[in-house]
Formats: C-alpha cells, sequence, structure tokens
C-alpha cells in the first residue's frame, strides 16, 4: 500500500507518494500522461541538472539567490547529475510540448533536495527556477545532452569503428577481388580500397557532426518566457552559460538570436539530418559487408563474419551476419527517428516549438543507438574479418571487364565483343583476344596483353 | 555477485546466471546486442507464447510431441502469457534481424519451465521448436501481436475518442461561429459540425485499421525456414493456425502464400501506413483545438480547455493545451515510426525480411501511444470542453464572408466591393449594402437581406 | 512579340496574352507563382473539366442556369477533357494551396469557350462555378483523378506485371534452386515459388488499393464555401455526384460528412500510403532479380534478365539490370512523394485543408510512375527472364542447410555439427554424415540418407 | 511522318530520327524508358558539358587525344552548356540507376557536334568519353550541378529573403504585441523581434548550406569504372578537377577517397538534410506570418499580407495568404524530396550507387524550388507586409501573462491568482493587483506597479 503526503500548487491540493523527492505538479503530470511508460532520456536529466546548478551559481553572485541556498541547490544538483536520482523523473515523455513538467519535476526535486541540505525552505518556482523559464531551459537541455552525446560517446565510437575498418585496410591492401557496379562484374580492386573507402565514409561522418555542432551548442538559456529575458538580471545569460560550460567542459555558446533559438529547433532537425546520413552510410557498410558474406556456399564468400551465435532454429550449423543485421535495424530507427524530429521541428508557432520532449526523445536515442552498435560492430564483427583470398582472386579474374584495359589497343566496340563472346563461350577474355586474332594481327603484342590482364595493376590509375 | 551455471549450444559452452530461466543461447545474445537497452514489446512475448501453446498442442495431436510433452510446454506458454515471465526475455530488440535470439529465449524460457513440470528434459529446439521455425514463428508473433493490439485496444480506444467527439456534436450543435479557410474569414459554420467532421476522421481510422486488418492477420506460421514447411508434418500449418485462433481469440488466418508471407512484411507496412494516417488525422483536430483555445485575451477564445495543470514555470496562472500538445507528439512519433517500417520492408532479401524486431518495436508502439493517447485526450480534455457561444456568435457575424449570399441577389463582383469596404470602413456588411443603394435600387429587399444575413442559415444549404 | 489584351477582375485590370482562352485572374496567377515551371497533372485537369460538365447539367436541372448555357459550358469542358486545351492550364503547381487559381483558370477558359459558343457572355464564377466554391471542386479534382488513375492505369498495370511473373511461376516450378535467408545459404526453393511470392505481392498491391478505394472516390462535391453547402440549391450535391459517376465512369460518392471531406484529406494520405507499400513490394522484388542475375561471373549467375543497351560507357560488353534500377528509383520516388503528401495532409486547419496541389501532383505521380514501370519491367525485363537451372540446382545441393531434414533422425545439434564440418572440410553433407557413422549406428538408414537430401522434396512440406 | 536513319552500337542497329543529334545508345534509352516523361534537370546537362569540356582539355594535355579534336569537343560542350540543344537529352530521368543513358547521351550528342565541326568523326567512347566512365562522369555532374546552384542561386535567394526580413525588423522595431508560446497569451516580444528571429533562421540556413558544401563540391572524377582510376593516364584526375574548377568557376575538389566517393552518396545525402532543415524553418516562418495575417475580422489580425489575387471562387473579397502557402506547399515537397534522396542513398552495393538520377531530380529540384519561392516570397509577400500596431498593442496589454514582472514582489503563487482572477473577471491585471490589496499592503509600490507593467519594459532583461 503505498503512503501519500499532501502537496499544493498554483491549482490546488494533490496527493503524492509519502517517500517521493517530487511535488505536486510532477504529481499531475505523472496522472495526465499514461501514454508510453517511458520517461525523458537520463542524459537529458544530467543536463537540466547542470542547467540547474550553473543558474543556482549565477543567481547567486547576481544577488539573485543568498549563496547558502545558491549552494544548496548546486549540492542537490550534483546528486542529480550522477544518476543517482533517475527513479525520481518518471514523468512520460509524451506530455506538455515545452516540457514543462519535466523542468518542473527538476525544480521540485532539487526544492526537496536542497531544503533537506539547507534546512529551510527552497521553492520549486521563486528559488530553482529563478531567472529561468521551462521555454528556454528545457530546450537547452536537450542542445546540452545531445552535445555531450555526440562529443563524448558518438564521435569517439565513430572514431573506433573508423580505426577498425583502416586496420582492416591495411590488413586487405593486397587482397584482389572483382569489383561490381550495378551488382555486375566489373573491373578489379583490391578488398582494402573497399574498407578504406568504408573508413572514410565514417570519418566523414564525424566530419558531419562537427560541422553541424556550433549549432546544437548553442543554447536558448537566457532568453526565459519569451526570449525576451524578462525576469533575469542584466548579465545573466552570458554568465550562465560561461558556467555551464565549464561545468559540463562542453563547448557550449549563448544563442546569437534569442527568438530564434526559442521559436524553431533547426539546430536540432540538423543534427538529426547529420545522424540520418551516418544512418545512411551504415546501411551501405553493412550491406556490403553481408553480402561479401554470403555464402558459405551459394554466395559469394569473400569474407568470413565472425561466428557469434547458433544462426538458426531449424537449420544447423548455420551462422548469421547478426551485427551487420543490428545495426541495419539501428539506422532503420534513426531514420524513423530523423522523420520524427523533422515533423517536430516544423512544429513550432510564435515563441516557442512545443514538440520539445519528442524532440529530445528521438535524438538522444539515435545518437545512443548509433554510438553503442558502432562499437559493437567494430568490437565483435569488423575486427574478426578475414579474407578468402582465393575465392577473391578467382573471381577478379573471371570477370570479362578485365577486357577494359584493352579498349586503347582495339577501340571499345571490339572489347565489347570479346567480352561478350568470352561469357557466351565459358572462354577466358585472354584466350578469346587471341583466338579472334588481335596478337596475330598485331594489335597488341602477348607482353602487353598479359600485362594488360593482371588483375593488380586494375586496381591503380 | 551474481552466480552462475554453465550451459552449452552447439557453438559451445556459456555462463549463465544462476537463476535465470533462459539457457545457452539466450545469453550469448544479451551479450552480443548491447545497443538499446530495450527488450521487444510485451505483447510481443505474450504472441510468441500464444503461438508456442499452439504448436505444441498441433504437435501432439500430429504424433510429433508426446501428449504429456506437449501438455507442459501449453502449461509454460500460458504462464509466460500472463506476463509474469517478462524478466526474463531481456534480449536488447536490436538483435539478429530474423528475432532467432527472441525466439529460441522464448524456446528455452519454456523448455526450462515445462522441464520442471515435467520432470524429464524438454529441449528448446527438438520438442519446444518442433514444426517450427524463427523464420515464421517471429514474423507470426508481430502480426498476432499487431492483431490483438488493433481489435482489443487501439480500436475501443478510436471509439472512445470518436464518441467524446459526437457527445460534443451535439452539445455544440446550435453555437454558430465564423468558418476559416487559409486561415481567413470564411462562411459561418456551427461548432458542432466541426466536432462532427472530427469524428468522422476519427470512425474513418477505424475503417482504415478494419480495411488492413486482414492482410495483418495473416500469418506465415507453418512455413518454417524458407516458406516451404521443411520439417512439419502434413496438415500441421492449417492445424496450428486453427489452434492459434481459438487460443488468442484473434481471427488470424494462414498465409495463402507462404513465400509471400516470409519474404515480405508489406501487411506490417500497409498497417504502419493506417496508423501515419490516423496519425495525420489526430494532428488536424488537435491543431483546431489548440487554435479554437488559443488565449484566453490574444487568441481565438472560440472554446475553453479543461485545466490540467499550471502551464508555466515563470508566467503565473497559465494554463496551456497539454493533452493536444502530447498527442501531437505520438503523431509525430508515429509519423516516424512509420517511416522505420517503411524502410525496414523494403530491406527483405530472398526468403525473409531480416528487420523483424525493429518492425515490431515500432507497429506496436504506434499502436500502444495512440490507443493510450486518444483515450486520455478524450476523458481529460475532449470530454471537459465547454464553447464561448456569445464570442463565436460575434465572431461569426463580424466575418466579411457573410456577403457570399448575396451572390445570387447583386452577383460576385458587386459582392466584393461590398466585403472590401465593409473592411476597410469598419462597417457592417449590412450597412455597406444599404449605403450602397442595392435596397433603394430593389437589387435585393430588405427581408431578404436580413434572412440572407442570417448567420445560422448560412450552415446548411 | 507578344500581344495583349485587357481583361479585368475584383481587383481591377490585367494585361492577358491575347489568344489565351484564360482571363485575369489566371494571368495574376501565372505571374504570382514563378516557381516549378510545372502545371497541375493533366489528369486533374480532365477531371476538374468533368465536375464542371457535371456541375452544368445540375445547374440546368435545377433552375440555377439556363439550358442553352449548360449546354454551352458541357461542351466546353468535353473538349477541356479531352487534353486538347492543356497548354491554356499553365500556372504553376505551386500556387494558392486551395487550388482556387487552377479552379478559376478552368472556370475561365470555360467561360470564354462557352462564350464564343453560346454567342453571348459566360461569366467564370457566375455561371462555370455556379453552386461550387474551389474548396469543394478542387479536391473533388484530386480524388477523380486519383480514381481514374487507380481504376484505369494502375491496377490495370499491376495486374499485367502480376500475370507476366504468374507466367514465369509456371515456367520455373521445378527449376530448384537454394533458399537464402539473412543472405546465408538455407533450405531449397524452387524458383517458381518465389516468382509466385513475388505475383502475390503484386496482387496485394490491388487489393491495398482496393481497400483504400471507397474513402478516395468519396468526394467533397456540394459543400462549397465550407462544407455547408452554402449557395448550392437543395438535392444538388446528390444530383451533381450522380452525373459526374455516370459521365466519368467512376464509382464515386458523395461524402457522408462535408466537414471531414473538406477539413482533411485524409483519404488521399491514406492512398499514398497504399501506395507507398507497393513501392516497398516492387523494391523487394527488383532487388531480388538484380541478385539473382548478378554476374555473369562473379555474382549468383541464377537467372538472365533480358539485355536491352549497353551497361558501361567504359567497361565493353557489360550489360546492366535498368529496368529494376528504373523501377527502384521509381519506388524511392514514390516513399518521398509520400513524405510529401502525409505532410501535406497534416496541414489542415478548420474548414480546408491548404496543401491542396501538392497533394494532387504527388499522389497523381506517384500512380503515374507505377503504373508505368510495372508495365515496362513486365514487358522489357519479367517477360524475357530465364533460368540458369543447372546453375541453381549445383548451388542448392551445396547449400550446407540441406541438412536440414536430418533433425527428426540425429537431433538438431548432431545436425549442426555435421552442417560446420563439412563446410570447413568443405565436403558435401552426405559424405560426413556416412563418415560421422551415423549409418553405420543405425541412426538413419542410406536410403532415408537419400531421400532425405533429395533437395525438390525439401521443397514443400 | 518522322523519318529515320539507322545507327548502331555494340548490341546492333538503332533506326534514330534523321534530324536527332543523339545516336543508337540514347535511342535505345528513350524506348526503354517510357516512364515518367520527365528528363534530368536542365542544370545537371550543363554540368555534364562542363565536365567533358574539362576531359577534353585534361585528355589533350595528357596526350590521350588530338588537340584539334579536343577543341571540337570543348566547342560542341560550351554550345551545350548554353541550354540551346537541352530538346537533345530526351531520356526518361528514370533509366538505368548509373545514368549511363544521360552520360551516353552527352558523348553521343558531343561527338555528333564535334564530327559536324572538326569534318572527322569523333566516337562517342573512344573520344568523348576518353578517360571516363559514366560512373565517376554522372554523379560528378549532380555535384557540380548542386555546387552551381547552391552557389549562385539558393544562397543568394536566401540572403535576398533574409535581407528582406531584416528590413522589416528593423521598421517593426517598436511594435509591441503579445508574445504566444503553448498558442496562449504570453508576455510581451516586438514584431521586431520576431522579424529578426525569421531573419536569422534563414542566415543559419545559408550557414547549413555552406557547412556542408565541401562535401558537396568533392567529386569523384577520375575515378572511372569503380573508383581505382582504370583506364586514365597518370594526373589526369588533378588536372581535369583543375580545369572543371575553372571553367565553371566553382570550388570543386578531387575525391580524397575515390571509393567512397563512388560507392556512396552521402554527400548528397548531407545536403539534402540541410535543405530540409531549410524547409523547416521556412514552414514555422510561413505559419506565424499566415496566423499573424489571420482575418481581417476573426483571426490575429496582427499584420497585413499584400493583397495579390482574389482569394475565393465563392466568397466575394476574401484574400488569402497565398505565397506563405506556395512556400509551405514547396516545404512539403523538399521534405519529401529528402526521403527520395536518403532512401536512394542508402541503396549503393559495392563500387557504385545505382539510384543516381533520381538523386539528381530531387537535389537539384528542391534547390530551385527553395530559391524561387524565397525570392517570390521575400519580393511579393514579405516586403509589402504592414502592422497593424494599435491591434497589436492593445492584445499585448491584455495579456494575463503581464504580471509575470511582478513574480519578485509578490512571488509566483500570488501572480498565479491575480492573473486568474483578472482573466475570470475580466479586469486588467492592475485592477486586480490593487482590488487585491498588494499596494495597500506594500509589496508593491503605484510606481513600481506602472513601471512593471509596462510593455514595452518587457520585451528586453
Amino acid at each position: 500500500m503505498t503512503e501519500y503526503r499532501i502537496e499544493h500548487d498554483t491549482m490546488g491540493e494533490v496527493k503524492v507518494p509519502v517517500d517521493a523527492l517530487w511535488s505536486a505538479q510532477t504529481q499531475r503530470a505523472i496522472e495526465n500522461f499514461p501514454i508510453s511508460g517511458t520517461p525523458i532520456e537520463s542524459a537529458q536529466i544530467r543536463a537540466l541538472a547542470q542547467i540547474k546548478a550553473a543558474c543556482a551559481k549565477a543567481n547567486a553572485e547576481l544577488g539573485i539567490l543568498e549563496q547558502d541556498m545558491a549552494d544548496a541547490i548546486v549540492a542537490a544538483a550534483d546528486e542529480v547529475a550522477t544518476g543517482q536520482h533517475d527513479a525520481q523523473f518518471p514523468i512520460d515523455v509524451f506530455q506538455t510540448g515545452s516540457g514543462t513538467s519535466s523542468n518542473m519535476n527538476t525544480n521540485e526535486v532539487l526544492a526537496n533536495l536542497a531544503t533537506s541540505k539547507l534546512g529551510k525552505p527552497v521553492h520549486p518556482n521563486d528559488h530553482v527556477n529563478a531567472s529561468q523559464s521551462s521555454n528556454d531551459v528545457f530546450p537547452t537541455s536537450i542542445h546540452v545532452a545531445a552535445t555531450a552525446s555526440a562529443t563524448n560517446e558518438l564521435i569517439p565510437a565513430l572514431d573506433h569503428l573508423a580505426q577498425s575498418l583502416e586496420r582492416k585496410a591495411k590488413e586487405f591492401a593486397q587482397v584482389v577481388k572483382s569489383g561490381r557496379t550495378h551488382l555486375m562484374d566489373a573491373t578489379p580492386v583490391t578488398l582494402g580500397q573497399e574498407f578504406a573507402g568504408y573508413a572514410m565514409q565514417v570519418r566523414r561522418g564525424i566530419e558531419r557532426i562537427e560541422a553541424s555542432l556550433p549549432r546544437t551548442a548553442e543554447v536558448p538559456l537566457g532568453g526565459t518566457a519569451v526570449g525576451t529575458g524578462i525576469n533575469t538580471p542584466i548579465g545573466f545569460p552570458q554568465r550562465v552559460i560561461e558556467l555551464l560550460a565549464e561545468g559540463s567542459g562542453l563547448p557550449v555558446t549563448e544563442a546569437v538570436d534569442h527568438f530564434e533559438a526559442q521559436g524553431a529547433r533547426d539546430g536540432l532537425v540538423e543534427m538529426s539530418g547529420q545522424l540520418r546520413t551516418i544512418a545512411v552510410s551504415l546501411t551501405k557498410i553493412c550491406n556490403d559487408l553481408r553480402w561479401m558474406g554470403s555464402g558459405p556456399r551459394t554466395g559469394l564468400g569473400e569474407i568470413n563474419l565472425p561466428d557469434l551465435q547458433p544462426g538458426s532454429s531449424i537449420m544447423p550449423g548455420k551462422v548469421n551476419p547478426v551485427l551487420p543485421e543490428a545495426t541495419l535495424m539501428v539506422c532503420a530507427q534513426v531514420i524513423g527517428n530523423d522523420a520524427t524530429i523533422a515533423t517536430a521541428g516544423a512544429s513550432g508557432a510564435f515563441e516557442l516549438n512545443v514538440m520539445l520532449p519528442v524532440i529530445g526523445r528521438n535524438l538522444l536515442e539515435s545518437m545512443r543507438l548509433l554510438g553503442n552498435s558502432s562499437k559493437v560492430l567494430a568490437d565483435r564483427c569488423i575486427d574478426g574479418i578475414t579474407a578468402n583470398e582465393e575465392r577473391c582472386l578467382e573471381l577478379a579474374e573471371s570477370s570479362p571487364s578485365v577486357v577494359t584495359p584493352l579498349n586503347r589497343f582495339i577501340g571499345y566496340e571490339n572489347a565489347a565483343k570479346i567480352a561478350k563472346t568470352a561469357v557466351k563461350e565459358k572462354k577466358t577474355i585472354r584466350q578469346v583476344v587471341i583466338e579472334m586474332g588481335f596478337v596475330e594481327r598485331g594489335d597488341i603484342s602477348e607482353a602487353d596483353l598479359d600485362k594488360a590482364l593482371d588483375v593488380m595493376s586494375m586496381t591503380h590509375p
């Protein structure tokens, strides 16, 4: 049996579980939104706490709060930032579109914790929320959490994946294989060239995040209710953001225009677009890996992916490319999350976008999923890939496109005839060139022919 | 300190927590996929259990399993279907694309439970999974869960919402207000007509689900590994699906073509498209509600939404349309989930789509979110809406578009002149008609003018 | 040098090219919207003309128009419906969101044509547009055009494609090949089973269109400005829609609720979702075709697609799967068009959705693209596909998954050992079974082994 | 009657219209792809010509082509680049996924033109296409066209729009109005602050394009068939790209990794994401404009948009926000085009993405639409906006949120009581403060109250 205490807010009294650190407004929101069963991401709770700590410090410096009260709020916020009170943030992510409920949840938890520490009442609105509004604090918390997640988790994870791919690019530098365009036989490449291309895709993904990070790291804090900074002391935005940057170690900056910064969430839409591009990159990479590893006997069989678990509940001995598949599903999720974010981002009106919690949920989830899957893909799949060198070489040499270097000796149209004849009559290109008399007629010498048909030499200009 | 026992599978030994009901393959999957921290939806776990029960019964009838072993599996499955063992299904939803890990998780948990009940070993593959493959069981479980969710939760929730809107349509049948097209003043409507339109949108949403349900309720079970039904006894698919329909009370049917049914997940993509259309409908409704309730003083102020919680941490006394906002965020999520499902649905190759878990996650979440938000929107918002009748009437009469019925007396071009003059000179249409001499000249009598300008009479042909 | 004449409307005078059939409002719109350079789809121009003809007839019957004037308008509309005046509809599709400009374009062209025929002035608003508004006419024209396109073009084209696939399913009924799940070797299927699965996907696509067609064929005509039917005579909607159905031969019906029917475009969003599902189906089919036809030497090489054109400007003799590729690009376009339609569909407010032209453009384009590509894919690609039967059989027999039927003789775990050994030691399953002593020990007889390993027998239960 | 001549290619003879500048392969493609009726964008034809000119020059310098032949090709390419031969590029955009047909179309047209100029045969493959492949040329042409379009059209158009908004921001700097959050009354802002916010959104759009442009301007040219540069002379990529940059005046650079650059089209997906973000920004701006201009009598009525054309075919005198609507439809199209591009971008395999033409179509269309609509929105809408200053002030002062500055005098909870009482009893905040005795009790002096309630002073900290 849950026991309750009575709390009140501007709308009246509310019953709150006796042990809860939250108060009336949190309780109302718990009851108003029984929708998904999922709260906001814990990265965002941490960011909210960091913001509240910075605000308390700035408020003390600027004479808005007594120093001891500010200290108590900071101490409370530091505790929350460790994650130890995450269970005190139970409000559904599908709540009021400004995130006011979660901002008030933070205010209430911190007020209760600070009251205990200080031994005198700390008010959630008048003290913890002083010089702030949900309208600047809550979007700022998404930007801070996204900046932290990008900087501390996603970029390192992508770098880890890129390094894994680069090691394989070196390892496979001499493995010649058939190129494929339109899925059809093309001129040779090395397996190393392919892996280097994948690594570059991932490195470019890092560049993409970095190119957009300045607009993610720019925060509306200080704009309060509608961007005008009403009820803030002069100098507050600059100082609080300075403190926030120091406290979080993140390159957060003040919004250049607070009306743009509160009325729109374009910077998050942009970042999501970059995550979506990374998902597109990983999709291509994982599909290639799956196809190259297809078989063992009826597929391409050019590489072996590590065996991680039995692949079938009915077909014994089957092993499947489970991590590329998991990553592909992450990519599909990121693509969908991005559609949610764009829809939400386009829904602002006047001084506020009120789709904030759903933007936060989807953006932070996308970062988390891409980060975690990049790491596990590198560690449990890419690192263990081996090449079937013989198979690769055999296929490379069998491709009718190895005729391509002969263009300059005998022209494109003759070369086409040779390729078609080779396929039709199941012969090698070399055989057909000779049978058709090109060597005899002196169009090409046998030495030049051998040189032209060397598959490794076709892998560079 | 967790204690472990040793389990094995075809790849060797694995350490499993000593109290876990799962075995080796589940454990491998837990370790292979540290990606999202979220397992498959519990509605799908229930469906998996229902399928396993039906299979055990059919296997016993067709001589594949001993009756007592089948009974033990059924008893175990019935327990799992209650949700009491959900914690035994910890594998990440971002896993192998066939859901083999979750199918094996089910097999292992049921094997362990059944072994206890029976007192002799029940094998996860040879017994629990007999006549089955992940490739038919796992997609079937998504279809069954989606059919259950649509039938038992979403359709009733939408019906609940439609009824709420229909009650308001009746209540507001005589409230005349200005119509708006392009957001600009148009000819009058009643508030009841608007709510009836919303109700019809929701009713049509139910029709949409029902129109697509036959293809969601059609399941691949019986196709086993690749759709051929290899390793099933003759008559198995028909019988097991009959038992599944009986056991679940759902209108599930056997796939007409087992290759279409395993190679593609088009039926789920279609259903997601219908959910997306419902999200589009709810978006329109919630935006209208927000605008009509805007104010209290600087907006349209035509209706009042119930006050549910304080709306601002800085602006005292502010009350916001929090449930329409929460619902709009649900709609944005459903639109994104739909993009994920379409991307995943397009990714099948040959005999299997291997994006199954992400399809299940997104489809079942969309249904859950739409169902829950429809209910709470009806109960806590629509039901409590009141009309500002005076304000509505005043705006309706002030709209220059009330000139429209005069077209037939004086022509479209004269009517346009009157409307423009009225706006410019801040007069009523009636005033301008008289001032411009149309009554004097006998184009229209004063009685006809009064009749023509009656706003209620303009709300029907 | 273009010569001009002077026309006027309620806003004043406008210069119009001397030979243009349009008048002032069309000319204003031409100048206001220099955006895409593309007008509305010609299928929609035809529908607008059909609607205007039906309205003129109903107006005459109900005493709103003189019979001779109605006849002249009908005659003019019949001409426009043939497409011969399409060049008289130059307004950009990115125009006013209600399509008022295109409705007025139609009114003006018909008024001018009818004036010539009749020898006395026909007014675009007072006569051609009598009992109508852009707000009911323009959305109706999208629904009519979409219903026509679905019924007369897309469904027949999909049926044509399904028939082509069904013929191949029969032709390839005895071609055994390896199944593939996760792209990895699985148990055998026939190529015919695969093609029958594709045909079923296409047939289900037809069902999807038909399931949603009732809500596409339901039109808002008769609602005029805001759904109330203001300025229409009693009985107008019923009669005009009856005439429209007769004239067009299409199953169009009157909106059950005219407020739902003008405020929202959900029926078109739903239809677009179905087209998107068809795009998802065709994506899967085309990808399979491309992979099965990959090679000729380094790919799967199971089927041959017809050679339609040289495939490479540099690699001589290369032939590519160009029609599957073109179709895949159509699918990508349809997926994007669907996102546009959903975004637009969610943007309605109060009595009107004002994203109508972009919805019309994208929906009608999607139908046209899917119809045309289905036809050409059938005629120029599928019809000419041949199977490499030997290659298919060889791969089928080499797959380690042919061990699957042995589960019931020796258990899943032993079967797994056999499969792994076979792959590792490059032996056949049969070899390994014998070498491991299962026949010797009597687990399975040699006759049963032969029967179990027959690949054709594995393609059915 | 069309007359024909006979042309041939490696697949045999083809009938070509006698006056066509194209040859056999173009003709085959015309016949193979009767799908959309739309060719590739003319911006891409120009880019193809620029590339061919640069290649001819580089080939001459590096000894691959005779100087006179190179000169003839360059002269032909210069002609094509003017757009005068656009009708010679009739192949459907839904064609082979590599764009080989359009590359060969370019090769054939240039070969024919150059042959005329030179008086001796120029071969489309051996000469015009020398050192090239469709696989590097065609994607390069998209990147070049997109870079040109971004640099020369879209960025200037966005700058034009930003300037228009900035002028209005200055003009409206002193117009106080009610802020709105959640669409509900909030504390005051100036209309100028709002327009400055819009201008900043547009300026950030330019930054977004510029942040991603380096990866759009990076081209795969020189990679030929599969990225290895087979059949190119040493130094070709560097030199040809230098010449291309010179000739086009664009900052194009050579791909750092030619395998990334041919296997993936991530740079275009990224750019499309940025365009999508711009569409999100414009959606917000246009919606705000529509709402502020709503009325004239039943809406917000804060600003007047210029009257551009009659707004309704039935409601006389109605004027609608047609350019914001047209722009919103452009935004919906860009959002959909972006979904197409992402789908296509994820579809690459091995050495080539074969969804190139559909990527080009959608990306270049998005740029064109955004550019044109930005210009016309600025010139025909924003520039003509006027403010209803009295109405704005009246609403600002009536908002109950003007109580906010009293928080620091009387606390958040008292302020909430005042606001609620004011709304309920239809009084001003000032009235209620006094009636409740806060002045009398000395919580706030009358002078402070006046100062606190000054709406203009609430528009800054």
